[in-house]
């Protein structure tokens, strides 16, 4: 009988705090884009890949090409905005949704915004799953399209 | 004391059922990809289509588009491969990549070829998020580009 209360206290403790733990979750995740685009509109590549997890183990798609692992990640985005005769913009999200998939895992789509100053600006949607991972919640995959 | 050792064989039972599931729900993803392969080859889209969330909630991104709800999407699919003028060719998806997010959620990767009679051939990635609903595993995002 001790046995039954002390589970369904348990039980009853966990379900009572997932709602808080989620809207916490999504605050977390939020805060990660955010910074994210602070880090790109100050020029910060590598403030913007702290959101990314830094695993080989990363992938990223982008149109039809799929990139493996932070740094061949970084490499790509050095690449395409940091070269000469590119530039990064400014960076802007919108229409983003956070889904959680359990306590340690979520789904966010997007819309992303580059604002150029050659008037070339770009914009397109992506999908992003999010891992809890012991250094914080990090983008483990990356799927973006325009 | 009972109720402790009550609560150490449910979490031990819980941890080593957990492969097992893990194992049992990757299986169960692959068949619902294996589904919608055979139906998409057997020029059944309602077939192809089941294999997605029934709700106006399910989301579709294809390169740069957002389509909304699961018979939006089966008519973007209808337009793009049954209209006068397209056909449905022969689907097959390679490099795919199950990876749970918890008992009830995953995320695929993979790649998709489609041959046609026209020689017009396409192919690309494709990220999917997968839910355990009660009908069974069903995917709620597609982000499809090429």
């Amino acid at each position: 009988m001790r046995a039954r209360i002390g589970l369904i206290a348990i039980v009853w403790v966990a379900c009572a705090t997932l709602p808080a733990q989620t809207s916490q979750s999504e605050t977390a995740i939020r805060q990660v884009l955010d910074q994210q685009v602070q880090a790109w509109n100050r020029h910060d590549l590598e403030g913007f890949m702290a959101g990314y997890w830094k695993s080989p183990e990363l992938t990223f798609f982008s149109g039809g090409t799929v990139t493996r692992g932070w740094q061949p990640t970084l490499d790509r985005y050095r690449q395409r905005y940091q070269s000469v005769g590119t530039e990064m913009g400014t960076l802007e999200f919108t229409d983003i949704n956070v889904e959680m998939l359990g306590p340690a895992a979520a789904f966010v789509r997007g819309r992303f915004h580059l604002k150029m100053a050659s008037g070339k600006d770009s914009s397109g949607i992506f999908t992003l799953i999010f891992r809890k991972l012991p250094a914080g919640w990090r983008i483990v995959h990356d799927h973006t399209s325009s």
